[in-house]
Parts: C-alpha cells; sequence; structure tokens
C-alpha cells in the first residue's frame, strides 16, 4: 500500500478545511483510496498565528525549498491563490516529479496552458475541480461523462457573491449598493468587492469551462465581461412583469465554428431552470447534442464545499500513483477562433427615457429598422409630465447593430437617457 | 495506439443512439481517447429487421459465442437488459477479458455484489453511468469528486414516467388515468405501465445510488416501494395549497448507523431545488457533511441521453486499456445495516373522512396522541352534509406509530375513510 505524503501551500480557510476533512474521515482513506494519506507540511507565511486548525509541530514551514526538495512529498495542494510566486513554485513542482491539486482560478485562466503542458512532460496530474463552482462536481464530469458529446452550449452562475447580490435586490426590492453592504456584512462579499462584481472572477472561472467544453484554450483575456453594479431594482421589476429575472451569466457556446464567451447580467426566464438558483449557490447548465440539458447545482464556495472538491481530486491522484497513471491530461486538442464581441448575436431588453410627443416611437424604430434590429416586443410607459419610458425587447441581433443605433438614438434631443441594455437569454 | 474493438449486446433505441454517436464524431474518437474505436460485433435477434441505424455487412451476428470467443473485443457494452441470460453473459465476458459497460439498472440493482466481484477477481472494468438518471452524470460523481465526503442523504427523482405524469396532473389537473394514458400516447409510459407507475424502476436505481453513497451494498430488495396510482388531484390541490408540490421520490440516508432506502410519492416544499424538476426530467439531490446540497439535473432517459452516458464509460474504458489500469472498481467497502420501514421517521400528510360530529377531532387526536404522533398542523374543511375532512400534518413520527394509530382510526364509526397517507420530505 503506497503512503502518500502531501503538501499544502496556504492555509487559510480552505487550506484548514482540507485537514478537518482528512483528520474527520482519518479511518476511511485507506478504504477509499487504498492509500495512508499524510499531510507532511504547509506551507504559511506566519506559523505562529492563530489557527482554528491544529497540526502536529514541525509540519508548518515558511520555506518553500523545504518542500519541493522533499523527494518524500508526492502531491501538492496549492491554495495560495494569485499568479506569482504560485506559478513558479507549481511549475518548479511538476519538474520535481509532484502531482498538483488546485484551487487557483486566476493562474488556470491565464497560464492554464503553460501548466497543462508542463504536466504533460513531467508525467504528472493537474486537477483543478475546485477552480470553478467549489463543491460542485463539474470539471471532472465535463471532461469524463459527457465526453461523448459536442457541447452547444454552457451557461453558468458562477459567482455567489453577486447571485447573493441579485437575489436580495429581487426579493427585497434592495438597490445595488444597499445589497451589495449586507453582502459584506455576512462574509459574502469582500471589502473591495470588485473581482466579484465587476464579473472579473465569474469570467476566469468560463475562460476554464469553455476550454473543456470546447477543447480549445480559452483564457481571461477572450472573455467580455460585464459586472451588475448598474442593474437596479427597476430593471428587476420591469423583468418579472415580463417573465424573467435577471442574473450575473457565464455564457459560453460554440456556432458559426467560433467560441462565444462572456459574462454580463441577463434577463432569463423564470421557467428556466438557472432561474430558479438564488441566494449564493452557483449551477451550471451544459447542453450537449446528445444528453441534451444537464444541469450542476451546488455551493460555489466556503471552505467545506471546496475543500470537498480538493479532496476529491487529491484522491483521484492517489488513485493514478497507485495504478502508476495520469488521468488528467489536457483536453484543448483543437484551435477555435473566439467570436468578436461585435459579432454575437442575442436578443436585447433596452429601458429609455424619451420625451412624450407623437412621432417619437415612430423615429427610434426606424433607427433601428435601419440598422436591422428587429423589436418583438415595445411597452410605454408615462413617467413624468412629458417623458415616457420605453422598455423594449428585440429579436436576435447582432451586438454592433444595437450599439450602433443607441450611438445615433443617444445623440437625438428627444432622448432623456439610455437608462440600460441588458442582454436576455434562453428567449426563443 | 490501441485498436479498441467493441461489442454491443442488443441494438434498439439505445444500442441505435450508442452508434449515432460513434458514427457523428468518428473523426474525434482518436483525440478524445488517444484511440481508434471500431464496432466490431453487435448482437441481434434478428439480423434482418430494419432499423434506423445502419451498420457494415458482418457486423450483426445472433451467435454469442462469435463475440466472447473473439480474442480481438475489449469491450462490452450491455444493452439487452433483463436479468438472464444478461447475467450469465458479462460474467462469462469478464472471465474472458473484456471490460464491461451496461446500462442495466435491473440486473446491478439484484446482482451488482456478484458482477463487480467478478470484475476484481478478472481485473476489469464494469461501468454504468447509464442505470441511473440517463444522461445525468452521477454515479461517476458520487464515486469521485464527492468522496471526499460522508454522504448523508440522496434524494432523487429518478424516474421520468411518474414524473412526467405528476406534472400533468399538477398544472392541468388531470387524474392519474389520465394523465397515465397521455404519457402512453407519447411514448413515455409503456403498454404495461407498472414497473414506473408502481416505483419498481426507482427503487432499482435507489438501490444502485444507496449501494454506491453509503458504501454498502443495497440490492432491490432492501428498497421499501410505493407507487404513485393512489395520488388524486384533490391531493395535489391541498399540497399546494400547504406551499408543497408532490413527487415520486427516492430517498436514502445514512443516520443511527443504518441505511434508509425508500421510493414513494411525497410532498416537497415548492421552494426545494428539486420541487421544480418537471416533466420529464430527472435530477438527483445530494448532501454531504463537506459539499452541503448538490443537485444533478438532466434527461433520465431517451436515446441519445442514455447513450452519451454509455459512450461516455467507453471513453472512461478506452482510458483504462490505454494505461493498462482499471478505475471502476466496487467501493462497498463497508456493511451497513438497513433500517426497518417501521423505524423510519417523517413526517406525514393525511386525508381523512369523518363523520362532522362534537368530539371527533378530540377522538382522534387523542389516538394520535397515545402513539406519540404529535400534530404540527390540522385544517378541517366540511364535505358534505354531516361528512368533514380533515388534512393533517405531523410533525417527524415512526412509520409504526402512525401506522398503528390509523389502524385504530379505520375502525372507528366516526371515520368514513382513510383517504390517503403521503410522507412528507424536506420539512424543517
Amino acid at each position: 500500500m503506497n503512503k502518500i505524503n502531501v503538501a499544502i501551500l496556504g492555509f487559510g480557510t480552505v487550506g484548514q478545511g482540507v485537514v478537518k476533512i482528512l483528520q474527520k474521515n482519518a479511518d476511511q482513506w485507506v478504504k477509499k483510496c487504498n492509500a495512508e494519506i499524510e499531510v507532511k507540511k504547509v506551507l504559511v507565511k506566519n506559523t505562529q498565528k492563530e489557527r482554528e486548525v491544529k497540526l502536529p509541530s514541525g509540519v508548518m514551514t515558511t520555506d518553500w525549498q523545504e518542500i519541493v526538495n522533499d523527494p518524500e512529498i508526492n502531491v501538492i495542494i496549492e491554495l495560495m491563490g494569485g499568479i506569482e510566486p504560485t506559478r513558479s513554485y507549481i511549475l518548479e513542482a511538476l519538474q520535481k516529479g509532484k502531482h498538483i491539486v488546485t484551487a487557483n482560478k486566476d493562474l488556470l485562466a491565464e497560464h492554464g496552458e503553460e501548466l497543462l503542458s508542463t504536466c504533460e512532460l513531467a508525467d504528472r496530474d493537474l486537477y483543478f475541480e475546485a477552480s470553478v463552482g467549489g463543491g460542485i462536481p463539474i470539471i471532472n464530469p465535463l471532461k469524463q461523462s459527457l465526453l461523448a458529446n459536442n457541447i452547444e452550449k454552457v451557461i453558468g452562475i458562477v459567482n455567489g457573491t453577486t447571485n447573493f447580490i441579485l437575489t436580495k435586490m429581487t426579493n427585497e426590492g434592495k438597490n445595488f449598493a444597499d445589497a451589495l453592504q449586507e453582502a459584506q456584512q455576512l462574509g459574502y462579499a469582500e471589502a473591495d468587492p470588485t473581482s466579484d462584481v465587476e464579473g472579473l472572477d465569474a469570467a476566469r472561472k468560463m475562460a476554464i469551462l469553455a476550454s473543456i467544453a470546447f477543447h480549445t484554450r480559452v483564457t481571461f483575456n477572450d472573455v467580455y465581461v460585464e459586472g451588475i453594479s448598474k442593474i437596479s431594482p427597476e430593471d428587476l421589476e420591469y423583468a418579472h412583469s415580463l417573465g424573467y429575472t435577471i442574473k450575473l451569466l457565464g455564457i459560453s457556446s460554440f456556432e458559426d465554428d467560433q467560441v462565444e464567451v462572456r459574462v454580463h447580467p441577463a434577463l432569463i426566464p423564470l421557467e428556466h431552470p438557472l432561474a430558479n438558483v438564488n441566494d449564493s449557490f452557483n449551477a451550471i447548465f451544459v447542453k450537449g447534442d446528445a444528453v441534451g440539458e444537464t444541469m450542476f447545482y451546488g455551493r460555489g464556495a466556503g471552505q467545506m464545499p471546496t475543500a470537498s472538491a480538493v479532496v476529491g481530486d487529491l484522491i483521484a491522484v492517489v488513485k493514478d500513483i497507485n495504478t502508476n497513471s495520469i488521468s488528467s491530461s489536457c483536453t484543448c486538442y483543437e484551435t477555435k477562433k473566439i467570436k468578436p464581441m461585435d459579432e454575437v448575436k442575442t436578443n436585447y431588453f433596452l429601458r429609455l427615457q424619451v420625451l412624450d410627443e407623437p412621432g417619437v416611437l415612430a423615429n427610434i424604430a426606424s433607427i433601428f429598422g435601419a440598422h436591422g434590429v428587429s423589436l418583438a416586443s415595445v411597452v410605454q410607459k408615462g413617467c413624468t409630465e412629458n417623458v415616457a419610458e420605453l422598455v423594449v425587447i428585440t429579436h436576435k441581433v447582432r451586438e454592433k447593430d444595437i450599439q450602433d443605433s443607441l450611438e445615433i438614438i443617444r445623440k437625438l434631443t428627444i432622448t432623456k437617457e439610455i437608462v440600460n441594455l441588458i442582454r436576455v437569454e434562453g428567449m426563443e
């Protein structure tokens, strides 16, 4: 029976969660993976800091060399986050024959190709289930059980913070700032919420998912990103009255021989399986040519859900070590083009305030018409004495065409304000 | 590069779906699994029958010996169904060194232990993702990504036919017989619908899921089963007015050192993730001590979804052949007791008709009280002149205690009829 020696880089929330799981089920690991698992080293900045989870003395170290040069350590669990020195550490560890488990979406979304090709040369595993959707099994199912499919579309609610904020805004009529503040008070959002709120975190996750789903390398820079800070309670009210809710969606698809990948708020029909994914829950909806529609739902963050995915990956590594095989190889065996955002076709929800005069609607409609933007529905509501609010939903049109029309409409003297433009997903 | 020769046993809907997938993506298999895959033989009863999918001449055969004695055939995909001769064929094939992929829930739920121990002796793979939840990846995620967890509960909507019927009854107020007839007309239910409607199909799937979730052998006979034929539109109306819907649930949990496993209709709160799983969709809700609540959703049956899971398993076998390893071993490394149904504790929804007389409610309440059955809510409705309908929801009580109380209540002269007793799941 193998003895597996593990080193954990970083001992924050998730690292301590991993040790909790390993300690709790200590008697089961031998049964579960036919090997003994020991956490031999944990890399920290400060060994003296008070922590919830206790380790035997001598396990914590501040010295990376002590870990990477220990030939007994077979597996590195990387939970430091960030790009450097993490990237260098992982590359060095692979070259020294260690297998890697990581939850680092930032690193994978930017340097995935380098990491995976280094793995291949080193004949070592790199697993990263925890990098997307926390504890939800999504990367391994996409790489294995669903591999018979040509994946057509992946739509994810992959950021719990923004989903919590939008749920609060929807259910309690709060505005964005108040809902964000509540999320911060509850620990769902960080003091600097930019990465979550502006969609950057979701974009990194979508880069990873799209790479796997479409077998082509997609990086963070390929993803079009818009956050949720412009969404107002009024948008949510209009959406609901039309049979939709608003979610921050990651949308990736393969069409016209190009990969589309974008993160932005979107209206989604209330009967769509993603519409009922609330609070800090995540879900990833996958459509394949054989399997049809599937969805994977659960906790997208948090100590124990993330640790669950990390330890699941650790067991996969241990099984590979037992059988002397590598199961985690890169699946980006094609090179597909990324569709420019201008070329993306979708439906749009548009709110604009115009002077309440005869001929205004005709004027605007003719500008849309000239750009090939056709309207599925228009609702007009009197706002104040001489300003009317128009709520428009378009048929499927090209992003560039709607942006060009709005450029013109914005400059009309009859236009008071283009209040919001939100894409619509899942409209037939 | 390996050449993998596959034989398919049975060439019905799913078998043809498998060949469709293999033909459609012919150029991709080498990239996806670094091997060439060929369907060398297909076992049928009648080679002359007209079929949608065409095979090269010489592939179809009626002779099992021709397949099992062909040393070039590495993998058998078993889609014949039923217990015999399927069981003997699989055992023989394993002994002759062939790997197995199967969708046969009947066989696994009754003879899983024999098949998996034969695999171990023969050092061969047996994968069966398609046996539960059609195309939904659930067995592999439970065996891999979620393995770090102690699973606490698995609740599944694992039969599409009954979910379709209940959805029709809920949304259109149809009675059971009419909804069943529609399901039969649309091909969702068979001419003899017993196996679906009486919960037997779901029970087989729950035996498989419980075996994996709790690492102990659970067979079909261990599962308590009740079907949906007694559910009426009135039950659904009452349920909705109380904030619930009714689904045929497979429920398995580990508590008090015993495994509970049962299939029956149950009220479930409208806000539960399973409540919105409608039509012929399936979903499996898994609660683990680390990951918390997760759910897996998709098409639980049909040609292409099932074929998706089968081909996913085939790729897993091919990867194992490539690396000369076995990844599909049995995970039932413990022996846990099955809780007798009498000892199960849950909430109950009870409808009974009683004479509308003073003291009746007190009389019934005192019988419940004597058996330790405490009531969470009681609604009384006048039905006809002198008969009242009582709708009761209980706190968590033991199955035996509620059954014993009803035995006594049934015999009271004031009791006209015990209309229905339905368990409640997910009540706090």
